[in-house]
């Protein structure tokens, strides 16, 4: 474990802005103390930890707020040191000058993330659920919200405990040969152990597989909306928002820049792009959006292609098809537009070479409906979002479970290669490392920490 | 009292953004049984007041959040109901969906300044301090925080109820002498009486005449910045506020529009308002600012003009002085600036008639420092802020002693007069009406219930 300065630390732990309350936490040896010197009520050193109670906070004679002061004493606290939360009115002015007053006692202002480092170093939760924390306050959308309490509920410490517990097991028994080499025994039954190493690597696999959906519900998943101008791309951003956030326009090339705003569709978060028409123009400004357009496909995790039914054939539908799947392989769903305008009941079978085509009208609010239920039910095709799986969506985990997972396919080469038990010793601690990094239950590099923590918002 | 439904009623009072927790407070007779249906942790029915109880919040069967709930039981609480706050993690989707578990099992959508309505319907303080808590919360300096405090402690409605049971004892001897008016026995001693009477007029007019400190103190004092093109404003502007927020350069009528900023001196807060240059001008956008500098003298509470002194001589700046004057009774201090370009150390005495006139440049802090005491004393001496009286800084509160101050004007002409007991016993009974408004000691109409509280934030 990292050592910690036991200071005492304060930080506003509310939203700024004028609202009835904002909080100050404080915590550390000397948090009750300090308030303490400056609170006008109770003795709060005699008070029993999880009570309540309304004072003054004083700037020496001078009263700068009725609050309540919440008691946690240690261990029973989210850092597991005493900690006091003031509640106070929602000034600025007042919460800067409570804070300031706290400063002024003694306690330092808290680094982002720091009541959750302490927290984690004084073995409240792991690494892993630390890290939750932060994304559980971030998290904009009910799967993003789902992963994140999962994680910080342990869901993914858990499995990755069961997994490194009995590596560990072996890791023993190989040690024991090495102390043993000159007898030449094999205490570890090699096929037991590449069983299990075999086991490993699938959970392993299967956890840094799911990254991907992770990472996409986390941030959102990104959906381009592409096609040529007029095909109206404006019009069905406004309708899948229901809000006027693109300008809509008839003249074909309006919309030059992307715009980027959210949609969520059943608690899945996505963020539509809007892009330029793709088509050729001389326009400079136009060709900047039109390259901008291409660049999108290429970082979108989901493509919505309109085409306005009434102008495009079967053929140049499947040209500009070409052009984005040579761009990405993410799902496309086709929107043949405005069909509301065409009188033909036919005009579906001009279109059969195109799986996952819709004949739409973004003037229907069913059909807006209709379009949003497709885009769902592929994204949980293509994502495999399932429910129950335990689902990773940070990025320094899934580095570790690559690096595990690779360490571990090392281990069965050599094992396979008969190489000396030396390495294997070796290789099986870099692996136990790598699993262990995830939830912190080996040393983690100061800077590590830093960085982790370091992403949070201040008072947390 | 104006009857409430005692329904169960919430609200987020934390502002809103993402931040390390979000707190939704809950009151009314179902408060704690609608928390403990959504709470898997202790039963709350059964704990003490005063107490925090850590658990979940669960949307049916799925964990929402872990928690912290503080437990307040009526009448000990903010509203004198049952009342529950429920600090969580926060994160808007997680805080929101919380406030929607409770709109579904039966809570209300707390209207703005609600909970504060049931504390002072349910006694918990008058009215005045009650809408000292909205002061509280909106005070962005030392001396507006006081004002506010003073008020919330109950400073104006201490004062308030010593007159007026000084006056309802004479309001009883009078409503005696009616009963016995075939009698015609004088009860009240009507010397002691025009004594009190005077006594009354001479508090309420001290407390209507600290509505001009107090509203300015409270809003701001509005400073405007004054003077020909190049004569230095924005410079003086960034100087005060150490900060680049207008535009400098060296083309003359550079600043067209008012950029208004706050700086707070000594805990007074004052309100910059830059100003378009005051010039001939045939530019059209640059004539509306001339325009709009010469509204905002009329309704500044302090004028600071400048004047380059390389450039003016005594004459012209009289004249721009004059000017200002025309629009102003506020205080003016006057500038002469770029003194650093001046060697000749005469230079002051050519401005012998101008008081109130400082040789500074914006350029050094020392006169930067020299600016603000000066702006400070001038305000401390022309709005005679007292550290030790009773100030006013809300309109409703003035507008009633302007009535009773009025009313018990007319009583005194009355009593000269020799009018009629009846009438005298009428108007004493308004001028009790007046001064009970301000606490809310007298019934006070709904309307201005809803006034009133309808000003306050959501959630308090």
């Amino acid at each position: 474990m990292i050592e910690y300065s036991n200071d005492t630390i304060t930080a506003v732990i509310t939203a700024s802005g004028s609202a009835a309350i904002g909080v100050i936490r404080i915590s550390g040896n000397e948090a009750i103390s300090i308030v303490n010197s400056i609170f006008r009520g109770v003795n709060l050193e005699k008070q029993k930890s999880h009570t309540i109670h309304l004072g003054y906070i004083m700037d020496n004679d001078k009263i700068l707020d009725e609050v309540l002061i919440s008691l946690f004493k240690a261990p029973n606290s989210y850092t597991r040191e005493d900690v006091i939360e003031i509640s106070c009115h929602g000034s600025n002015y007042i919460i800067q000058n409570i804070f300031l007053l706290l400063i002024g006692k003694g306690a330092r202002a808290a680094k982002p993330g720091e009541f959750t480092q302490r927290a984690y170093l004084n073995g409240r939760f792991d690494l892993a659920q630390a890290e939750a924390v932060a994304d559980i306050i971030a998290s904009e959308s009910e799967a993003a919200h789902k992963i994140a309490m999962q994680q910080m509920r342990g869901g993914i410490s858990k499995k990755l405990k069961t997994l490194r517990a009995s590596l560990i097991e072996f890791a023993a028994l190989i040690e024991l040969e090495l102390d043993f080499s000159e007898e030449d025994i094999e205490f570890a039954d090699r096929t037991k152990f590449k069983n299990l190493l075999h086991q490993i690597l699938q959970e392993v696999h299967l956890l840094a597989a799911s990254f991907k959906v992770g990472n996409a519900i986390k941030k959102g998943i990104k959906l381009a909306i592409i096609g040529r101008p007029n095909a109206g791309k404006s019009s069905w951003i406004n309708a899948l928002m229901n809000d006027d956030i693109a300008i809509v326009s008839d003249i074909a090339g309006t919309t030059r820049d992307r715009i980027e705003t959210t949609l969520d569709i059943k608690g899945i978060l996505f963020r539509l792009v809007d892009t330029a028409g793709i088509r050729e123009t001389n326009d400079t400004i136009e060709k900047i959006g039109v390259q901008r357009a291409l660049e999108t496909i290429e970082s979108a995790d989901f493509v919505l292609y309109l085409f306005d039914v009434c102008d495009l054939s079967e053929t140049e539908v499947l040209q500009d098809m070409e052009l984005i799947q040579n761009k990405t392989k993410a799902p496309i769903l086709v929107i043949a537009n405005k069909s509301d305008l065409i009188k033909d009941n036919t005009i579906q079978s001009n279109f059969n070479n195109i799986s996952d085509i819709l004949f739409l009208s973004s003037k229907d609010e069913q059909n807006i409906a209709t379009a949003k239920e497709k885009i769902y039910d592929i994204v949980l095709q293509n994502y495999k979002f399932n429910n129950e799986n335990v689902i990773i969506s940070n990025n320094r985990h899934f580095e570790a479970l690559k690096n595990a997972e690779k360490t571990i396919n090392t281990i069965l080469e050599e094992l396979e290669a008969g190489i000396s038990t030396d390495f294997i010793a070796q290789d099986i601690k870099s692996a136990l490392r790598h699993l262990g990094e995830i939830t912190g239950e080996i040393d983690v590099d100061k800077d590590i920490l830093g960085t982790i923590f370091g992403k949070f918002c201040i008072g947390k």
